[in-house]
């Protein structure tokens, strides 16, 4: 098996010493960080730069810049570093836009009706006070981080201790497709591969394969399945322990949950999407966290910057290329001059800043559309997930419009824990988006007690909801780019502009690629200044 | 979907609250320790008791009964308590006995050649002094916990803190079925998924099912298996994004790895048994360890115990039941008396101590079979695995006679970190057995060198092997029982010495099993005290 790998030289063979066979592979040209040795070898000296935004890829660009002694300024609209990175802790302030941007809330689609939770057409920006116990966090922005992301390299070079984000769970629940009443993901899986199994082998027995198989294959085929499905020699799916234990086992030998459903009642629960959540590269298991909090990485990054290098509540009104520099205008008429700028906001921002930066660049910043995301923070005063569903940390995956409710991969066996009572995406979002955070919340508990009971709304000791396109001078969770033209020209700089961020890769969404984008930026910036010096 | 489980009362309903609707459900009869007001209510006191054994199972019976004031004493033949709850650290020793138990080197089949690793029929009981690190720490024997067992209630119960044990992993190696060379865990989870949603689907389309299915629910499965297989609406797989990456996506789109071997050599690879590893009730995602090691269990519960009550260095030599109680003689002559005895040691070793138990009691102890396994703990002075494969806890899965590698699910990111090179079992095991800890890992290192090349015997600071059937006074990883008439009858106690451990329930080679055949013992006895009383 495999053997094409071997013979285009990714495979490892028995008589050489193996390289890493397949997948998570560093990139051809790995990145070397600019220091100030390039100087002294090359002449010249760091240039002085301005960094547009202290989101993760501002804040990385003037971390890998000052290795090598750039004098880097970051501007920052918000009141804090990390732009999306945000972790929620008692004692924080999330304030909202009054309106969602670009969407009226009166041209809007009409909230879909539920018994609670109407839409509140007036709605007025609203600002939330956390109140959060001590030790509760809330990662309102990212969340996990993938093994082969380059976010991990950072976590390792700054320091930031890391433990497991369980992103799927075999004990959480699925309620998806009409579902009369939530499985556990492990009852929906087994019943999903048995039944797959069981008509693939009876296919395979019935001769259907004959054209496609040998008869060795057809054999090891079946093989497979039967542990694939569970089905054993009968090649007939009839449940078994994978579903799970009415009564588990211990001295007894327990009570499985008993037969399966029929198949058309699994094939209607439309599991395809939900059972293969984390079959993709991005969200394959394990994933990881920072312990304590997301916002660990943003919070070592600005430290390495140095605080007096960030200016928070400095937003950025006119951006102008300058025959010798670049000159930066913020809220109040003072302007800043520097060698260099890397624009590191969202495209959709940095679109509307007045500059000169040329008709065909703002037009592609104007290009990427703002996508919605909420997510929902429900502290509880007790882990009655843990204790009744025995449910330790994980997903829930539904297709009402939370999306999903995240249990805690943090907290273990504490006295509070913090539920992620909805993260959604789309339409979902954009319906939640249009809610004051009280109506947020009971729409939330209206459809997480579908899943978890009347309990669900019981016992909640805080709660707080961030509507991204509602987040001042963020605007948005990510982009969409309808078309990549102007994608490959944001790569380039505009005259001494450069421009940052994930959506300027192919990891759009992800702290991973805001670092890829900085890191190319710093690295061409660097070359240039070395070029031209 | 599921509408069966509402039938039978076990699934939530709109109308009511929900109940955990499957699986993980506790005991009909949950545990109620005993407690010192039972005897205020019901009259009578606590009585003295004898338990052999400070394995899980005896520390369990002393610390529960201890909640209502029993006068236990515990008798261990080991100078650690544990039993194979056995977490090695650096300065810890580990002596072995000269022989495999019941099986001579002489009598036994000789060991498979390899090039490095060869017999030593002549091998003596060796001791292997630990010299890992601070902080680097080996859980020789249980490792991981499901979310469902009572191990985890204890955790919570003792303040042992969490943490997730991750028990597959998407970018760890497969190496099976004369596969050529490795493949990570992902890109053959891809390359099955994929080829048997394709043959599945095309079954489907070729009308194979027509009988079974009606249209609807085809049109269900083949959107099911699209996304299943992500074989898209051409029902054929081609590979893609699963698979994982030669160059990682980023500013760039990334370099997938390129087009799926022929479906047979992927049948070849016999995967079915590595790809359905966590799909078990037992084996399911996420699974939990105890910061620090698992022994923070036993010794949490041999605090409570208290150390005074805690004889180690003291084997039993005779346990006799008199008319008032019992009585236990230990190595050197003297004999202690209780009112009550719960005998927790290994059922083969329990059956060589002579005693007055009763012909039918002695030969069901004698009954269970014990069964080989081992492991071998590897430090490495650089977390080579982590930096260069990106793979962050898991195993890698093979059917090489070394089983799985373990990578560490602690100390990410940390200077040196524990690898388990084998965790065998069966005649894999035995082979191991019979070999000195030197020649078990120059074997291990060469089989493990097949998935990690030649660097993997590199950099080795420290490496400890435990075979159990070699491990004195305990003989054994676990056991099989090959008729369960005995079963039964070593449940009730043998006049005032009842019986307890793991291999008295369903929960074989598991701690949760110790711990619910303790709780029951535990219950009854505490019972008849009462009644007697």
């Amino acid at each position: 098996m495999y053997a094409a790998m071997g013979v285009l030289g990714l495979a490892p063979t028995e008589t050489t010493a193996p390289v890493p066979p397949t997948g998570g592979g560093p990139s051809p040209a790995p990145f070397v960080p600019p220091q100030r040795s390039d100087f002294t070898l090359r002449g010249g000296s760091a240039a002085k730069v301005l960094v547009l935004g202290a989101g993760v890829a501002g804040l990385a660009c003037a971390y890998e810049l000052g290795k090598a002694g750039y004098d880097c300024t970051v501007l920052e609209a918000r009141d804090r570093v990390g732009g999306r990175s945000m972790t929620l802790r008692g004692g924080d302030v999330v304030s909202e836009l009054a309106e969602v941007p670009g969407s009226g809330a009166h041209t809007s689609a009409p909230v879909p009706p539920l018994t609670a939770g109407t839409p509140s057409p007036g709605a007025r920006g609203e600002t939330q006070r956390v109140t959060f116990g001590e030790g509760t966090y809330f990662n309102a922005g990212p969340a996990r981080i993938a093994q082969w992301m380059v976010t991990l390299d950072y976590c390792r070079e700054l320091g930031v201790p890391l433990e497991v984000f369980v992103n799927g769970n075999a004990a959480a629940y699925v309620l998806t497709g009409g579902m009369r009443a939530p499985a556990r993901v492990r009852t929906a899986r087994a019943d999903a591969y048995g039944y797959i199994s069981e008509l693939l082998a009876k296919a395979t027995d019935a001769g259907a394969l004959d054209t496609r198989l040998t008869g060795a294959d057809k054999e090891r085929l079946l093989d497979f399945l039967s542990h694939f499905g569970d089905i054993g020699a009968s090649h007939a799916y009839s449940g078994g322990e994978r579903r799970g234990y009415r009564v588990d086992p211990g001295v007894g030998t327990g009570a499985e949950l008993g037969p399966p459903p029929p198949l058309t009642d699994v094939l209607s629960a439309r599991l395809g999407r939900v059972l293969t959540m984390d079959a993709g590269y991005e969200q394959a298991m394990p994933m990881f966290q920072p312990v304590g909090g997301m916002d660990a990485i943003v919070r070592a990054l600005a430290a390495r910057v140095g605080a007096a290098r960030i200016r928070t509540g400095t937003r950025v009104t006119k951006i102008m290329n300058r025959p010798d520099g670049v000159e930066v205008t913020v809220e109040g008429g003072a302007s800043l001059r520097a060698d260099y700028c890397v624009a590191a906001l969202p495209p959709h921002l940095l679109a509307k800043i007045p500059g000169n930066l040329g008709a065909d660049v703002q037009s592609a910043l104007a290009t990427p559309v703002p996508l919605s995301a909420g997510k929902l923070g429900l502290e509880y005063g007790r882990r009655w997930w843990e204790i009744e569903d025995r449910i330790y940390g994980g997903a829930t995956e539904t297709d009402l419009d939370i999306g999903h409710i995240w249990y805690p991969s943090y907290g273990f066996h504490g006295e509070r824990g913090l539920v992620v009572g909805y993260y959604n995406t789309s339409q979902d979002a954009e319906a939640y988006d249009r809610l004051r955070h009280r109506e947020r919340l009971r729409r939330a508990l209206v459809q997480g007690a579908k899943i978890h009971g009347r309990a669900y709304a019981k016992g909640i000791l805080a709660a707080v909801s961030v509507a991204w396109r509602r987040q001042p001078h963020i605007e948005g969770a990510w982009v969409r780019w309808p078309s990549m033209s102007g994608f490959s020209l944001l790569q380039r700089p505009a005259g001494r502009v450069y421009f940052a961020g994930d959506w300027l890769t192919h990891l759009i969404a992800w702290q991973a690629g805001a670092f890829e984008s900085a890191r190319k930026v710093v690295t061409e910036l660097h070359h240039r200044v070395l070029k031209e010096s």
